[in-house]
């Protein structure tokens, strides 16, 4: 089954709104084996409006599409498909009492805009809105679906989970689609490509393979088509289990997992604790750490060393250290770690300082420079990178990084 | 000038990417009087890509299209485009030594599928990117032009800044188009509407207004429309004049510059210092302020104190407030700010204590609950809010709210 999305709002081609309903109803279609080929934004203009339904209904099997529906005056979708689909609009009873209620638990008056929001196209099927004020229309036509539904987000997701997902599945044939994705870090795009060809070249014809890149990961998604659901698990599941002989130290995950959740996770089951000392990055290696909801179960806290003098107070990096080798050395980035893990008393603790510039580097140290230490149990490594990106580039690159040196240590760790 | 944005990749029709790019475009061609007619994403295919542009470029006078420019095998664009323009492609050596140059900084090898990364259309105005290694394609046919720029975000956002917005500026008419961002914050934006409406309903005609919500902030955008560019600069800057007048408490600053960035502007000015503790926020705080270039001039550090143990024993806070009063109370951000102040010596301190969510709410203290506490030469205030929204929402709103308050602290003792 083919879908298209089309978004009507003039707020999202100004770029007032970003279109989060337009990837959140493509992803909900995508778990259900529903092909989004295409998505479309425009404006509320009925010829627009026309002219993309239209093409769509040419070429998808249902069209969805989203915004419009509001009381004020650029909402005109209704008038639009009513026009289209030779049809008049008439007053959906369930909608007007829906509308009357809403007015009257609020104690407003209802005007005659109000109630226009109850009228649906004549031979649609409206579906009643039990979050909001606006039905939903589903219309078909010649074997193909058009959804007009509203463009408010929970108004939207309401009536795709309630509705509209559980119609469409219970049209679809028995084409299956299998995706897995696999988290790598550590390794570049086209490295990455160049190491795991042999591999590549040799996928099944039914697994399309893509690179997701960002700030030091990528991400490897792989999308099986057939007829048998299990035989597709399977078969992707020989596949990426080929792909660890090629960079076994590069995948910390599958399917989208946060290497913050898995590290997470790893010290929740062996009942370990954690510590962050930062000095380059200035707290997002907790702010990462943090964003996991329980993090409190085994994260302690850090300390954000931004100066050389509280590196040496609060961390007890010595001051001949700092002198005789600086603040972005391996002796320092390994001092961090050890200081920050004494001082909360955690199993492991992490240190970055580096220079994220646009200022600061030298001809040892340029710009891009950053020493991440990783303090354990039975030893402290430290590592040396340059990632000479934007400062905010730096940060992110660094953090991540920190987090996924941490992940390699636990894991050897076992 | 009307302007089609097309955005290229399979990441964004499965909704694992959110298209933020399309609407930052958006924002920006808004800003220069470029209407965005359409936003369409796509896959990299090349019957898609082919039909989608040749359909734009006989809409709009402009096509901007972004993605599927990668070195790996998924990315097609360049490809169909040759084809679609009946070119070919050809080395551009500013691009190729470009991408050597990236390589060699980093101690890479350079493998042919990196090289062709610097190959452009025969006949285009190639332009180099100088935050990463794929090239920017300005073609021109029949008085149409089509760009194809790299998907990455911040490379797309640097060639779009530095080379593209001025070449379609230079190439439109002479209307002049003034714009001023006013930025407001803790005001909700229905409260903001009806606290300005008197202002907002006697804007001269030729001055539209945009509210555009984030966290906590409401910026408000007004665009003058004109024939001489000097009266309009006159003009808006007697309108936000007088709505200074109305919330003078909310408006923090001018076009878009952060609040991190204007706090470190006061402190640079005033030569004092800052640090932070934080426990909800997890260095969110210190990670705002250290995005600033230059921030180590006056920002310490902090500490990320995520367990009361480490409340106690590096922010000082006494165990009797915490026992008494519990970690997120008045008291407890009182004593983390003052306590970080004297550990840290600094001028100003500021603390952040609540509850993320989902879970650890309590009758007393709901989810969402955060206090601040600012601590300054001459006194400490806290103050209690309560947002209730995601977790990440309200590490992201307290931080900023944090912030803000430090603001209205500095701007109190100048």
């Amino acid at each position: 089954m083919k879908a298209h999305i089309i978004s009507i709002g003039d707020e999202l081609l100004i770029g007032q709104v970003v279109n989060t309903n337009a990837s959140w109803m493509a992803a909900e279609l995508n778990k259900q084996n529903i092909d989004v080929s295409r998505i479309v934004t425009i404006s509320d203009d009925a010829d627009d409006i026309r002219t993309n339904i239209e093409k769509s209904m040419a070429e998808a099997d249902v069209v969805l599409v989203t915004g419009g529906l509001g009381p004020t005056k650029d909402d005109i979708t209704k008038k639009t498909l009513a026009d289209m689909f030779h049809s008049q609009l008439v007053v959906h009873q369930p909608s007007l009492d829906n509308v009357t209620d809403y007015f009257a638990k609020r104690g407003l008056p209802l005007s005659e805009v109000n109630k226009q929001q109850a009228l649906v196209l004549a031979d649609c099927e409206p579906i009643r809105n039990m979050v909001g004020t606006a039905p939903t229309m589903w219309i078909e036509r010649n074997g193909r679906v058009v959804v007009s539904m509203p463009g408010v987000p929970f108004e939207m997701q309401w009536v795709m989970s309630h509705h509209i997902v559980p119609k469409l599945v219970s049209r679809m044939g028995h084409e299956a689609i299998v995706h897995k994705t696999v988290m790598t870090f550590g390794i570049g795009e086209s490295f990455l490509s160049d190491k795991i060809e042999p591999w590549e070249t040799n996928l099944p014809t039914n697994i399309k393979l893509a690179y997701l890149p960002q700030a030091g990961k990528v991400r490897l998604r792989l999308t099986a088509h057939g007829n048998d659901k299990n035989a597709l698990i399977a078969l992707v599941d020989k596949e990426v289990e080929k792909l660890q002989g090629y960079i076994a130290d590069n995948i910390y995950g599958y399917d989208d997992e946060s290497m913050e959740s898995i590290v997470g996770r790893l010290l929740l089951e062996r009942g370990e604790t954690l510590a962050t000392a930062e000095s380059c990055t200035g707290g997002l290696v907790g702010r990462k750490v943090v964003a996991i909801a329980g993090a409190s179960n085994y994260y302690q806290g850090g300390i954000i060393a931004y100066s050389n003098d509280i590196k040496h107070q609060l961390l007890n990096v010595p001051e001949e250290t700092l002198q005789q080798h600086g603040a972005v050395s391996s002796e320092t980035a390994i001092a961090m770690a050890e200081g920050c893990r004494k001082a909360f008393q955690t199993d492991w603790a992490v240190a970055t300082t580096g220079i994220s510039g646009p200022d600061g580097g030298t001809d040892e140290n340029p710009r891009g420079t950053v020493w991440i230490a990783v303090a354990g149990k039975h030893n402290t490594i430290a590592e040396k990178f340059v990632f000479a990106t934007t400062r905010e580039q730096h940060q992110e690159r660094s953090a991540n990084q920190a987090i996924f040196s941490l992940w390699l240590q636990l894991r050897q760790s076992k």
